[in-house]
């Protein structure tokens, strides 16, 4: 099993990512077009829980397709597990790390999800997460479905990417700052910029429904997938215990609206998050024991969102169910009665 | 370290204590005897913080002295580390197993708090708790200070003991059956057992201000210090997380009503609790880091439980404040402003 904690280290997340762009006029030697290219993501990771919700709300599914590893790995990472045969149906892989020795022999870093793979060759294009979104939201424009949302609007760019940043630093890595934190001072440390960046959330959202500007936004899709795993997973397992998320009204009300908001909540897979976490973390939980609760059925319970104002989809319109392949397995989830 | 879980197993708990009584007619060899004896205790433990609590409540601090242990420990178990230079003022040893020892050369068991020494010959008398607190109450009589609530009244013992063999089964050794199971089976089951009763709890104490009659018990005295330290440990550090203490309105209530009851609230040392756990038991909780929170000033709102009736301390009064000499120090327990 991987090691995540260094003895009197601070955690520090590896950014380098494979950084080529998937662009309209293919000026990194990969052009935007239908069919080419595979989107391999696992429901369990928060990174790459952006891409399938922003594959959803825009209706790229025709023209990126899809292959999920399971929850848990080993030291050589992501698989595919929960394919028949254990074997990517498109590519013929059993493991992600394949795709990205296709690409580079000795390709010395971590094998993460999100990735796009090139399917003629078989190899890795990129997996620099923030660019993908970004990148479906305003690259492949020509695939987007009718009443695609604008998640990425012209004139909100600058204030989307400095909320998003600080989101990113404080907040989506800074629970994985808490959990792998590896001395108390570290840890301490992390826990209180941890908080204070959710007690700007907390008031940055009790007045406005949506990060930025009145509809949703990159900038939401990024804080989601880490509010998503905050009571089930990072509440006890990274140690984020202040409080449960559900003690936060703003932060709550805005998770459950986003969660109820098609494309958001039908990608969570609760069942696989915990799984993940529980399991891979050997040296955080060594017995793998995968924790029953939180009772989860309250992410359904209405959230009064509404009163805020706010068009969820601006001028689009919400997509529709997910296509019968990529629905979340019944039970893994709560669903709407 | 101790190993605590043991893989594939349930989890047992060595229900062989030293089982002398110190009793009015000391028919042990044991007599009641004001100044002859030591109660050992660490006010992490929620075993022996039941001791500490009816010690208080019965104002027997003058007739039995107390040592308290650090809340950390190695393999050889508690230690007098809070003493100047480490050593029992009175016992003039470093470990509790000392006391033990003194008994027993070749004890074989676990060294446990709460034990009762024999000051004379510096032995153990007896660590069998359930029956340490009820002897305060019925055979240390004499001694009891003027005011004393009866917290072991005649027409009620089976009741109390009824209920309380209950809360140990299913809540006091329910938690620690929940955080060293030693597989993914022997945890599931321990988990819906501990939801089971505190949802039984929860019915009971909607209607009923204390657990059995409408005085402070004994039952009540059990309870409390496994409600105590929920929040902080058995909910992260047991996976007991179906959900928080604070949201069973009726225990949150019942909690919070004796933790500011005098005699309860003021025994509670949520540093060492916490440190206690996260910081022994290595086997699932191996960085040994201890968590900031939970945010405990909730301790003290209202908990508007008088309603219910009921009269704390029945024809008795509330104990005065701890003697100085064991006071909790100052920021390690919510006190009212």
């Amino acid at each position: 099993m991987a090691s995540y904690v260094e003895g009197g280290k601070d955690y520090n997340r590896d950014m380098n990512y494979i950084g080529d762009r998937i662009t309209q006029d293919g000026r990194d030697g990969w052009p935007v077009q239908a069919g080419r290219y595979r989107l391999i993501a696992a429901r369990a990771c928060p990174w790459a829980n952006r891409t399938l919700i922003v594959r959803r709300l825009l209706g790229l599914e025709d023209a990126i397709s899809l292959g999920l590893c399971g929850p848990t790995h080993d030291v050589r990472s992501w698989t595919f597990d929960l394919d028949p045969g254990g074997v990517d149906p498109v590519l013929g892989y059993e493991r992600l790390q394949q795709a990205y020795f296709a690409r580079y022999p000795d390709y010395p870093r971590g094998i993460t999800v999100p990735a796009i793979v090139d399917i003629p060759t078989k190899a890795v294009v990129t997996n620099d997460f923030p660019t993908i979104t970004v990148d479906f939201e305003t690259e492949w424009t020509d695939f987007h479905r009718d009443g695609a949302p604008d998640l990425y609007p012209d004139k909100l760019r600058d204030e989307i990417e400095e909320v998003a940043h600080r989101v990113f630093t404080e907040v989506n890595n800074g629970v994985y700052r808490c959990g792998f934190a590896g001395s108390q001072e570290a840890y301490d440390s992390a826990y209180d910029r941890l908080f204070t960046a959710l007690d700007w959330l907390e008031e940055r959202l009790s007045e406005q429904r949506y990060l930025v500007g009145d509809t949703i936004t990159e900038a939401d899709v990024r804080l989601f997938t880490t509010l998503a795993r905050f009571d089930p997973v990072y509440h006890g397992h990274f140690k984020c215990n202040r409080n449960k998320l559900d003690e936060m009204p703003a932060l709550w009300g805005y998770a459950r609206d986003l969660f109820q908001t098609p494309g958001f909540g039908d990608t969570i897979d609760f069942v696989q998050i915990k799984r993940h976490y529980y399991v891979v973390h050997s040296d955080i939980n060594p017995t793998g024991i995968v924790p029953k609760g939180p009772d989860l059925s309250n992410w359904l319970t209405p959230h009064h969102r509404e009163q805020l104002g706010g068009r969820p989809f601006g001028d689009g319109t919400p997509p529709g169910p997910p296509v019968p392949a990529e629905v979340v397995p019944a039970g893994h989830t709560p669903l709407p009665a």
